[in-house]
């Protein structure tokens, strides 16, 4: 930790470890000023692809290009239109094959510079290129920040779920710059501070105290205390990644809430967003639990007070609690045709044994519950 | 090596480096025999998915589901058209997605069972299948035993290029029963025969002469000289790729001829094969190297006098000596724009410095040598 030279504001450095050697996260206010340096140490490479959203490119491009086009770095910008519905097949292999016109070699890297759907999306490139090329991730969202540039997850959606093609390809180098989220709705920031919660739920009690008692700045996206809730659920997440890169245990844990989130997506048709999806399932998967004595009483209303104290509104609406237990086969967690959950042994404390299963009909009561 | 229950031919057993531990190739005629059970040690998993090409799959189905069946395990045949043209991202999606549709988790393994199109393919479909499952290769084809199911690179190819979106995935094992060679035509066999000698040119020149010995035997598919041949040339390609997984420095070795040989296919249309075109990769490839005083004279001819043993005839017929040229630098193998090579220091013995670059003059006249 240390203060930089962009007005003060602390900068961090954290590692994750993962089979190719460990990589750093670089968080603070103006880090990106320095891009250039980080990538030709971190990074060199003779091209790079910078991937990147229509609505991102539109905010943050000149502010991205603008340094590495000083230093005299060849890269080639390379937009999508924004959404997820580009997180697919097609979009995967029209940016390859982009990059195979403009003739990238196996001497390239790729950047990906957006939310989680960028950074899935240009980890999956930068997997599959050629076999592999080195990567570097760019978050501008909070989400990104917090999760999906961090681990190596990579992957495109099939109509049939989220995330079921991809591949685990550690990034060289994450550059953390707090200063993109003021470009984001507090809506959309909150969608990325659920899974610090998330973090805290899981693995860190004083973490989720941490959130609770900056919420309101953090809807705000006030940058300093971006930064500490920022450095601290990274340094969660990049702890249990780094046990675990390849997910057969430990970082299962980061599943918690997700397993039945992604059915209420799914149910929703995508109209509910990720961060409120998976508040509603960590409140559930966590309510099922106490129903099966599995947890204590009382934990999914605490989770409930930070989570109203963020601003997310924890209610199912119209969403049917027996379709989205029904959808929760199709996740990936699916083993031996038993669906397997993270269960909170307290606040902060996962269940030792690990993912355990969740009776069906818990599950529809404490979504029931949630109408 | 032993002696095993089936009629009484050695079997092998090489082990193969990768990152994520060691795999055996279980070499030796009958080895099929004992799938249920080598998958039950190397591979358990909850259901199989069984990749295989319409013509393997009619002529070697029965042979390989019949074990499957009397152990009990769960499996699905997935079976795409015979040929090259099904090495694509359509048909990589079109298998994912009926995995997906039959439920497969990620408790899943995929068997590839055929050539080097679907030991490729099946490769990257276990690789990018829930970001990757396990992986057994069984391969029915020289070529595929000798080169495409060992080091666990997968992928499909572009319109503009091939294996140029992919993986390196490494398999659990790989199960080698030459007796799948019988239904090969002789020129099929050669294919493979091909890369065996690439890797005596490039590294034992006694594997090279144990290859022109028996070069009618192995023509024939004769199951004890293949058995051996194959023994020694997949304990090339495995010490090569267990030093080297990532193609970052000796594994680059073995794509000597490749470099040319890809040209000359992409010239051709594809109206050569793959082993006729590697074959011509090699004798121009190593003659560039002679008229640059890097290769000692004659070791072209050499080279020649293997293959015609093959049978192998090498004739460029009416393709262009330039255009074949322009053709490498589509290579994945470029680098800084510059095309690099594999170069004899002698026949045997790859020079000591690494990929060199060769004139385009001496290429195209080496080339012109061979119309």
């Amino acid at each position: 930790m240390s203060v930089n030279a962009h007005g003060g504001v602390r900068d961090h450095t954290i590692h994750v470890a993962s089979r190719r050697g460990a990589y750093p996260v670089r968080l603070g206010s103006g880090v990106l000023d320095d891009l250039p340096d980080l990538l030709d140490h971190y990074a060199p490479a003779h091209r790079y692809a910078l991937i990147s959203d229509s609505r991102v490119w539109g905010l943050h491009g000149t502010r991205v290009a603008s340094p590495l086009e000083a230093a005299g770095l060849d890269f080639l910008p390379l937009v999508f239109p924004e959404g997820e519905t580009s997180k697919d097949v097609s979009q995967w292999e029209r940016l390859s094959r982009l990059m195979i016109e403009a003739g990238f070699g196996r001497d390239s890297a790729v950047l990906g510079l957006g939310g989680g759907v960028t950074t899935d999306l240009a980890g999956f490139v930068a997997a599959t290129y050629m076999r592999g090329v080195p990567l570097v991730q760019i978050p501008t969202s909070v989400l990104a920040m917090v999760d999906a540039s961090i681990g190596g997850k990579a992957g495109v959606n099939l109509p049939a779920g989220k995330n079921l093609l991809g591949a685990f390809h550690a990034p060289r180098l994450v550059v953390t710059d707090p200063t993109f989220i003021g470009t984001q709705s507090p809506e959309a920031r909150v969608e990325g501070w659920v899974e610090a919660v998330k973090h805290g739920a899981v693995l860190d009690v004083d973490h989720l105290a941490q959130i609770h008692g900056r919420a309101g700045a953090l809807r705000e996206g006030d940058p300093e205390a971006s930064t500490e809730v920022l450095a601290r659920t990274i340094a969660i997440k990049a702890a249990v990644v780094g046990e675990d890169e390849l997910e057969r245990g430990r970082r299962e844990l980061l599943n918690f809430g997700h397993t039945l989130g992604h059915a209420i997506e799914r149910v929703s048709n995508w109209r509910l967003s990720h961060g409120r999806a998976v508040a509603l399932g960590m409140r559930a998967e966590s309510r099922a639990a106490e129903l099966q004595g599995l947890t204590p009483e009382g934990t999914s209303e605490r989770l409930a007070g930070v989570l109203s104290a963020l601003g997310v509104h924890v209610g199912l609406g119209q969403l049917d609690p027996a379709a989205i237990v029904d959808a929760t086969v199709h996740d990936k967690k699916v083993r031996r045709g038993t669906i397997r959950f993270v269960v909170l042994a307290e606040l902060g404390r996962a269940h030792p044994q690990g993912l355990m299963t969740l009776d069906a009909a818990a599950l529809r009561q404490a979504l029931a519950e949630l109408l």
